[in-house]
């Protein structure tokens, strides 16, 4: 089932994957080096909707993995990708959030509302926010009750800081919106399927030849088993092998590894 | 039932009730006045944690109501009588809100705290803010995460503000701070029974004597019921005649007028 002789596409979470805030995992340059070599097609896939692409590809470069911005998917990304499909290019977006989702909004042709009520507005696209407050909450319940459409990015209430503090996440931030709005966005990224879709979309896989990687069970995990992709859980991040006994059966991997050359090992192995 | 013979007590809901915004309603002042001329207690009792209870005196004041800081009730007042008879006087709360609360919790000897992490901080109390950021709620997420109990003064998620829009509430806030935290909040305001409490309390009444009179189904009359006090609807503020159609039964009134007016009429015919 895991013979590595097939052409598969690699979908490798970053934070507690391939490294943990700014420390790099020690086996992950060398596990995507080889998986490369062996000709397989190995994408990047973030929830973290801060930063840009071209961001994520120099982080990473500068820990020595090869990345480019055609494998590199980030929740800001995914959501510019799915507003085009939905005919967004030249209509107008309030963002609540930061430069990653405002550089891919801007990318696919939509413009940019200064805030929520004095222009028109399509969507309210909201990521995580460091600068959120309550103007711009505000400004996002006025443009939803004026009949904009709520997106979220993703929905992580909470997400490890570079300090190693649990921080909000923009889950947080989307509560706060949500219940001011009284609506429900559509969340984008893991562990709910349109971003998922998108990688799959760009890699031109399906699921038989797709592995996603990740570290949490209830993003990584639980959207890899929603498309029907092999799952795997490396114990590198947040969760724990304990935290497996008490897991819904929709959260439970493929397989587990400590390491991600465990993961090669096993994965040849069978 | 009724009859205004026996000495009640009458809690009245303030906005949509006795005022709009800044615009007082015609026939507030005088109903209050011949309930009082009649013997009868007449408390107010507001979600509003912003202001305090001085500056609702005054309010009422300028437009004709008597009223004194002993019959007024607010949801920091409440708050703060509640945590009092916790035993946090001299212990520390990390505030996000506005001047009522930080009034409020300084009067019964409680310290308040700058930032929720470098003092230690035994209560995170959370009301509307209209200077709400992320740095707030991440104060509050940490102080929760380090043993904080999590109280709210209430729970409502919009607000109508003085221009007649609907802006976001301190339950939106609420909402954000315990995605963040992932704890749930004591709500100490309507329709939670605390303050409802605190106001039967200081009128030393029973519900058999009580009636509560509000604009709101959700609020004054769903607390009004939990207590079994009688309760009355006026449609001078949220609710609309049509809106009964739909309330589930523990949020319908026991009377429902159009104005204070046609209370006291219909009060005194029973």
């Amino acid at each position: 089932m895991f013979t590595l002789l097939a052409v598969r596409t690699f979908v490798f979470d970053l934070d507690g994957v391939v490294y943990r805030g700014s420390q790099p995992i020690p086996d992950a340059a060398a596990t995507i080096e080889t998986l490369m070599n062996l000709g397989h097609q190995v994408y990047f896939f973030t929830n973290n909707s801060t930063k840009t692409r071209p961001d994520f590809v120099r982080k990473l470069g500068n820990m020595g993995i090869p990345a480019d911005e055609e494998h590199m998917m980030t929740s800001s990304y995914a959501t510019a990708l799915y507003l085009e499909e939905q005919g967004a290019r030249g209509k107008t977006a309030y963002i609540v959030g930061e430069k990653g989702i405002r550089v891919e909004l801007t990318a696919i042709g939509m413009k940019i509302a200064e805030d929520g009520t004095s222009e028109h507005v399509d969507y309210v696209v909201v990521g995580l926010d460091r600068k959120f407050d309550y103007e711009k909450m505000k400004n996002a319940q006025q443009a939803i009750f004026q009949g904009a459409e709520f997106i979220a990015t993703n929905a992580d209430s909470t997400f490890p800081s570079e300090n190693g503090k649990v921080t909000p996440g923009a889950g947080s931030i989307v509560a706060a919106i949500a219940a001011a709005s009284g609506a429900k966005p559509i969340v984008i990224a893991k562990p709910e399927l349109p971003a998922m879709h998108e990688v799959m979309r760009l890699a031109n896989t399906d699921a038989e030849h797709t592995i996603v990687i990740g570290d949490r069970l209830d993003t990584d995990i639980l959207v890899g088993n929603r498309v029907g992709a092999v799952t795997v859980l490396v114990l590198t991040g947040i969760a724990k092998e304990e935290d497996l006994k008490t897991a819904a059966p929709d959260h439970q991997p493929t397989i587990v590894v400590g390491t991600l050359s465990e993961m090669l090992r096993k994965l040849s192995d069978e």
